[in-house]
């Protein structure tokens, strides 16, 4: 990855505030990292390699925290053009000053965060493709790079009822207007991934839908898609973002399992992989290491949107991440996978509604940073040091055994699987030691 | 289907009840159907044909009402023999004789439900063929049909860590024994379906396990039980039924999706169907229906576990199926389905703990029959009389047009579904008629 | 109540949409109600006294469809005029026309839903007058009445850490100059009630929060808003309405037992009732009727907000209502209660988002008048006709005798009480008979 | 607090455990303490005076791992007499020799799991003394105190239907009984607290319950039990424990607020505390920290019963407690309440029900101590060194001015209030630092 250079456009937002350094555990300073030290190597890479991050366009640059009781109370100061194009510059200056005094290797976003929407689909294209050229120069100018790009087809009002599993298939035809553009930006811009969260493909109410029809309505424009990218030189993973609900009664990417299950069923595997959200996996019931896991044992662990929800709340609330328990469990999977691969840990996260300082941007991202990087630490010691992975691994030794690798192997039939029975009647109980392993859990947690 | 023949064994233990009769809507005689008229036709199928009526036999004959706080309150009269198997016949006579009173034509038993479990392996296999010899007259008696039969490899302590996917081979070569049994019970009292409910089969801990290895495990096991079953003669379908959680924290067998998912995967999709349980959806956070919908257009409905869960509290409350909103969305998706095939509407549900009176058992079996009698009756109205089928095959006429027609063949690609909305920049926005749906559906719920 | 009387304005909204009649159970009619037969006497009143529907204001004449993942959705055309002021007007026309013909007897508004904030303060104060002038009038044309007025004090950004609970006193003291406003407002206009929803009045985290000095301002503020409502003239009851989060992660008047308790103690027991709202309810893991059932058993039930959310989505969904058991078990809280004296049913809910069409908003409103028609007749017949009220008398009947009497009215002590038992030493088990109430209730939903 | 000694009785069941050292943080040993230094001065007093930890004997020494899908899988060695006072006095020995190898200064029962209900009343109150007389010497031997007292009104199935709630006065009475045999036991033990947990105060289904009458019986109830103990020469503090289900559908003792309003209405306020439980906490909607706060600033945080739930299952877990926010969060109200005064943290949780090694049982509490411990040092460390506290203080500072004061000492009107409004059109909005406080929290979890 290349150095990050600060990179301040024509006037500076973020005055005050220069890079954000590394000052060790025992700094008192707020905008300073505790232990984000980009350089420090864990088991043979640096942190920075290990934990990819990346910060949102959308939530950072573009929301201003209204709510569905009231409007924003975040003034932007780089929400200032006399255009819809102007202001679009703006914030990207403000984008690149803010991501490189943070020195987050990575970005995301959706066509339409970096880009006006335009009165015609015309406009549309002709303004992703005038700000695509500037954010190019940015990127070269900083050294950020482009985690992945994605299209937003769930906010314009024409996309109510969904997009790829739209009743209207001319709404589904608008929809692939933005998907081609948005796939030839995030090939211009050097993507790593291409991403689809659902947005509104779902049901809001089952009486006046057709799931099946959807469903290979959707199947089938994800193929599309990936042809098209294919020919339009896009190497990387397409990665789907599971989340069970909002905005819709029911989202059809519900969780992992499911989004895996439908991926082999529509011959998506080989081109797929997902991008676990926190926040999401505890709205579908799981824990987000459940979702990280249940992706990593099918080859599919693509990305990660790092955030978290509130458990005693039922809607995504986009928190930034500061829980080292859940950070850390979600290392402990990600070294288990060999780490993210083209993957990364994109802060899909909003300051809180009342957090109105421009510091405030600052310090949320400089939290989830150090929490994920302190994860890392404790993960890899759990890992290294503990005696965690040996006892997991004793656990199952009776697999191992002959037996075991015939039945493994599918060597043994159902009465020699009982005929093992017989001969052992007294069959022993054996601790399952979770609380053995929750302290030691506790006791690398540091 | 047969006729019932009320059938009472050597002592009558529901005295005072005899044969339910039907009576219609204006009775108020608690002990009387007022729906479930089993001759009465609906659409070329008499209501027994459609709704295939099933008792659990564990919940009603063997649970006496314990839960986490307490013993057992209800006095079962037939729990009376001096050793374990003498009172499994006064059960087995206790069942047959509630089963015909109430005249359903199914059951479904667990191993462990119709027969005691001995001290040996070989004393179980031997107390089941007896059993299974006794109940086979039973049924010839009654005319009472067996819609499934299960084995119970979750109750006794050595399953505590799972069954197929203990980390301990022996105890899953345990499970062996009793699927075997249990398959050849089922075989010998011909019934349709043979069932698989997790049980165990699930986490209490993510950092003891290795979820791949135990999922695999669990794919091999069902595969020995198939090639099983199918070389010990068996024609029906076998059965998973999905559970998100309890007793484990998380149960492999989630929901729908999941099932769908993992069958597919290891090669048990033609031989494999779900059986869906109301409770059991719920806990998952979909509704019932949700559910249903999702295995019919996977061509993987078996069989229905009728019950329902409390909206307000987070565990199995298994009550009996009172909802007439959630019945008739059943049934909507059943007689679209075209019907349950070999499966049935089996009654996995238990009085309350403190419905300590004989007759209690009766009132809740007539109320579960009575609610989806009534709902099939609103259910096949809907979709004779009402505007609903017509108002939802409408939306989608976009999709029934040339294009549309060379979308969902896959003649078409990204840049000529894209060439379609150029040609049409500006989107209608069709409303979803939510509003309308929901008062016509209230129109025929009578 | 009065007769309403169509009321167009200037130019008609709802062009082709009359006066919506009573058609009856048989009609097909979307556009007519089926139960709601304002006349028809049941049990000694007559529909509309029982029912004393209203419209709300902010939902149905400003609401347009947007949620978080995007903008509105439904074209208003009254959305038209050129300044603030005279778009309201046209609102107000619109919303007259629409009220009067569905035949609501009441409407419920918050202060900036009928006015413009203005500029200043001082703007905002002449506003509110100027339209509550127009109000009038319109009241007066159509036969209308206001059911309840509130301020919002939650929308602008100024409110993002609370409005009484806010940290600043001066944001506190903001709230006052609209708390005020509105009071008169509602006086001016002849409301029967005045209502506090808490908005922000709560926390995000609860480390930055103080939470007994903010419930502390809480309720002084409530005894300086009811001592200057009194003094304004103001007869009728504050109402309180209680909501467990959302929009902050914990929200004061948590459910009615919490709101109840916090009233007592700062007093204000005498003047404050409750405004109870279904979906409120189940968001705090109670049902409906369950928060019915606690503020009337308190002598609290002040009004209802009535709509519904859906089970499986974490949010307040203000569905309409359309579910005949949830309605049919607040009618019986209803009935036991007397009726709902000066409170009303007022329809707090929004058609869903991709409702687009204008008949969408008579189609909701006249689904959920008809759905509490029929629950009003169902409850009326339980309690008339049914053996449900005898039963649960019977239950508690050994209260009743001499021994009942001393317990309940204190002059039995714990040595005496202790005492009964030991002259009755074996213990009977009475059977709750859950099952036979359920199937009760079922044959009386009809 | 008195020293405690390692307390064996006639057979040592705990062979090859001695007492559990403290080792501190380094330590890899599994069986000693690393935060737990019971003689560790934290701020003016020990960890041991802090925490005042307690072992639940019916926990610990009762339950066998049954679950409602199985029985016990746990051999309890202490299971071992030939009659039930036999079996009760080999579980006493069992008991203390535990408690004192693990140096807890404290225990907490309930009637029935002390001592067997025998046949009668009368023989239940018979063995409760015997046992009673043998506890006192095993407290004097070893140096252990009773933390709190209190009886089993739901286990045994005359209580289905509740206890002082039941709609049968001959259950109450039933009650009474106990309630007078359990507190005489208290006393006797010298307890410092008696505990009422709802047991099955509450309804399963709300149309066969008069709630407003079995409140009363409640309030009337808890009277004579304090009358009665008072009388008995009872000093400490009742405590009521709230939940919100489970068994029951709806527990009356909801949570914090629920209980305090109903103690406030019944005159109970001043006799009874509450007794807060971390998972009743979370299944009532509320974090753990809130349901201590709400109760410690009404000055009614009585005791503590630590354990702790999982965010997936809605069932209460009752694990042990091993989250350090959630305990650091929970020792920050407990250390501004000004320590437990006469409470104390019991482990009101049990092992997994597969932790079958008579080893887990000390790993789980060691796990539990050395948790909290850490969490009293962090909670320490953030209120003496952090600028949390102060930062809160400074939030609120308007409210200090005169103007703020006059609000709350009730010396000002709506119309005043207001006019410092007018005088100050234009509000600030000031930042939450929500992020700043978290990043603050983390640095201090150490």
């Amino acid at each position: 990855m290349n150095p990050i250079n600060v990179t301040v456009g024509k006037k500076e937002f973020f005055t005050g505030i220069g890079k954000i350094p590394y000052e060790g555990r025992e700094s008192d300073q707020p905008l300073a990292f505790k232990y984000y030290d980009e350089g420090r190597r864990v088991g043979g890479k640096t942190m920075k390699e290990h934990l990819r991050y990346a910060v949102a366009y959308w939530h950072s640059f573009c929301g201003t925290g209204s709510d569905p009781f009231g409007p924003g109370t975040q003034a932007l100061p780089w929400l200032r053009g006399k255009t819809p194009l102007e202001s679009a510059k703006w914030k990207l200056d403000a984008a690149f000053e803010f991501m490189s005094k943070l020195g987050v290797p990575f970005y995301c976003f959706h066509d339409t965060d970096l880009s006006p929407e335009g009165a015609t689909l015309g406009e549309y294209e002709k303004n992703l493709q005038t700000m695509v050229r500037l954010a190019k120069a940015k990127q070269k100018e900083s050294g950020i790079q482009l985690l992945w790009g994605t299209a937003n087809c769930f906010s314009n009002p024409k996309y109510m009822n969904g997009a790829a599993t739209n009743p209207d298939l001319l709404i589904t035809a608008h929809a692939a207007v933005q998907v081609k553009a948005a796939i030839d930006a995030t090939v211009e811009l050097g993507g790593a991934n291409y991403v689809f969260w659902g947005g509104r493909e779902g049901y809001q109410y089952l009486w006046n839908t057709n799931m099946k029809r959807e469903l290979d309505h959707l199947g089938r424009f994800l193929r599309m898609a990936r042809d098209y990218g294919r020919r339009a030189g896009f190497k990387g993973s397409f990665l789907i973002e599971p989340k069970p609900c909002e905005p819709s009664k029911h989202q059809y990417d519900f969780d992992s399992a499911t989004v895996i299950g439908f991926l082999k069923e529509h011959g998506l595997a080989r081109d797929f992989k997902l991008n676990i959200e926190a926040n999401h996996a505890t709205l579908a019931g799981h824990s987000f290491a459940h979702e990280l896991t249940v992706a990593s044992m099918n080859g599919m662990l693509g990305s990660i949107d790092a955030n978290r929800g509130d458990e005693f709340n039922g809607w995504d609330t986009d928190q930034f991440p500061t829980n080292l328990y859940d950070v850390t469990e979600a290392m402990l999977v990600v070294l288990g996978n060999g780490g993210l691969g083209a993957g990364g840990l994109n802060f899909d996260a909003k300051v809180r509604r009342n957090s109105t300082d421009v510091e405030d941007l600052f310090l949320a991202h400089i939290g989830g940073m150090d929490t994920f990087a302190r994860g890392l630490l404790c993960a890899h010691a759990m890992l290294e040091e503990s005696a965690l992975p040996g006892m997991r691994r004793a656990r199952y030794q009776s697999w191992d055994s002959e037996a075991g690798r015939r039945f493994e192997s599918g060597k043994m039939d159902l009465l020699a699987l009982r005929g093992l029975a017989l001969k052992n009647h007294v069959p022993s109980r054996t601790s399952g030691k979770q609380e053995k392993y929750e302290n030691l859990f506790n006791q690398f947690l540091r």
